[in-house]
C-alpha cells in the first residue's frame, strides 16, 4: 500500500554537569544518548536511538520502549516532535563510495523527544554501542539526525518558557535557583537571578509550597511547585482530549 | 521492516460566509472539505482527504497533492499537524457487524493542515464525493478523524494568536476589521473592536502600509500588513533551517 517503511526514533535529553557524564562538578548542560551504527548506510556513525514500529505497538509506546532499551530509563516527559519523510533522507551517505540504497529503502521516521531526570540518568544502564554526548558538542550524525536534534533543541528551548516541563528535570518541588539552573542549561545562557525571580513570580506559574530546602542552615531557600491551575501547553491537546 | 503502512491526510480550512458554501451573506466561519468513503471500513462515512504515500513523494508534497486533487487548490499555508498511529485506529467501525480488519491493516497517518484563501475556495473545483462542511457542524467521521479535526482546530486557534497565518485568509494587506473578522471566525467568538485594535497595535506585529481601502468614500480604513521583522512561529524551525 505504501512506498515507505516506518520507524520511531527518540531524542532523549538529560541535564548533567559538564565533565564526564556521571561525574559531578562544573556547569550543568544538556546531554543526549546516541547509538553507534553497526551496519551501512553510515556504519560507524552515531545516530538517534530508534527502530521499526512493531505491528501492534503505538507510536509513543515504541518511543518509550526505545528509551528503555537504550538507557534503562522511563521518560519523565515524552512528546511527539515531527515526522521526517524526505525521500532522500534514508539513502546513501553523501559522498560515500558505497552502493546507493535500494529505492524500497525509504524510511519515514516519527520522532519523539523525551526528558529524563538527573538521578535516573546518573544511574542509567547504558546499552551496547550507546554513549552520552553534550548537546552542544555532538559528533557528525547519520542520516538527517543533526537536523532532527537541532529541531528538538529548538522545541525544548521554546517549551521550557511556556510549560511545566522544567519539572521533569527537577521533580515536583524545587527552589528558584534550581529552576533558573534548568533554564540556563536549556537556553545555553546565564540569566540574571533578580530578573528571573521577578519574571517567574509575575507569570503566576509557580506556587509557594510553604516549605524550605532542608539541610541549609542560613536562610534556607523556599520550595516552589508548578501551579496546576494555570493552563500551559504541557502535552498539547491530545493529552487533554484523552482525559475527556 | 515495519508492521504498519503509511498514509498522508490533510485538514483543509477555508473561511467562508455561512449559509450554503459558495454563497455570500451571514457571518463568516471555518469550513473544511470532506470525502465520502466508497469502501469498508466506514463505507458511506465522511473522512479527511488523503491517501497512501507515493514511493518518491515527500510528506508535504503528498499533502499538497491531496489538496489539489480534492479541491483544485494550492495551499496558502501548510504545516504538519501530527502523526496518528494508535494500533486500533484503522480497524473496524465500533459496533459494526462487519468483519474485523486484518492485523496487517494498521495505518499510521501523517496529518497536515492547510489554509486556503477565500477567493480560491470560492472558485474551487470540487472533486467527486467531496463536500464542504462548517467546522462547527460536522457529520460523524470515519476512523479517528473527529479527534484529528479537533486537534487541527486547536492548533489553528492557538496559532492565529502568535503567527502571521491570518494573512493566508486575507492576502498581503488588510484592514483591522478584516483581520478581526478572521480572528472571530477562527476563535468562534466576537471580539470588541476597540480592544482588538489596542492589543494588535501594542503587539507590534502589524505595520501601516500608508494606504487605505479603495472604494470607500467616507473615512476609508487603513491597510496593514504583517511586520516581517517580528519573529513569529510561522513555519516552525524547519522552515528557518531550510533557509540557511
Amino acid at each position: 500500500m505504501s512506498g515507505a517503511s516506518l520507524a520511531v526514533s527518540t531524542v532523549i535529553f538529560a541535564l548533567r554537569s559538564s565533565g564526564r557524564f556521571g561525574e559531578d562538578g562544573g556547569e550543568r548542560g544538556l546531554w543526549l544518548p546516541l547509538v553507534r551504527r553497526i551496519r551501512e548506510p553510515y556504519e560507524g556513525r552515531w545516530a538517534l536511538p530508534g527502530g521499526p514500529l512493531g505491528e501492534s505497538e503505538g507510536l509513543a509506546e515504541a518511543a518509550t520502549s526505545t528509551l528503555a532499551k537504550t538507557t534503562g530509563l522511563a521518560p519523565r516527559y515524552l512528546e511527539q516532535l515531527y515526522a521526517f519523510g524526505d525521500p532522500e533522507r534514508s539513502g546513501e551517505q553523501a559522498g560515500s563510495a558505497g552502493k546507493p540504497a535500494a529505492s524500497g529503502d525509504r524510511v519515514v521516521s516519527v520522532v519523539y523527544w523525551a526528558l529524563v531526570g538527573d538521578d535516573e540518568a546518573r544511574a542509567a544502564r547504558i546499552g551496547q554501542n550507546v554513549r552520552w554526548f553534550p548537546a552542544d558538542d555532538l559528533p557528525a550524525l547519520a542520516f538527517d539526525h543533526e537536523l532532527i536534534v537541532e529541531y528538538a533543541l529548538w522545541r525544548l528551548r521554546n517549551k521550557v518558557e511556556y510549560s511545566r516541563i522544567a519539572s521533569a528535570f527537577l521533580g515536583a518541588t524545587f527552589t528558584l535557583a534550581q529552576l533558573r539552573e534548568v533554564y540556563e542549561a536549556v537556553l545555553g545562557r546565564t540569566l540574571d537571578p533578580a530578573n528571573f525571580r521577578r519574571q517567574i513570580e509575575a507569570s503566576g506559574v509557580l506556587e509557594d509550597t510553604g516549605e524550605v530546602l532542608t539541610g541549609v542552615r542560613h536562610r534556607p531557600p523556599r520550595l516552589y511547585r508548578y501551579n496546576q491551575a494555570v493552563d500551559l501547553a504541557d502535552q498539547g491537546p491530545l493529552g487533554r482530549l484523552a482525559q475527556k
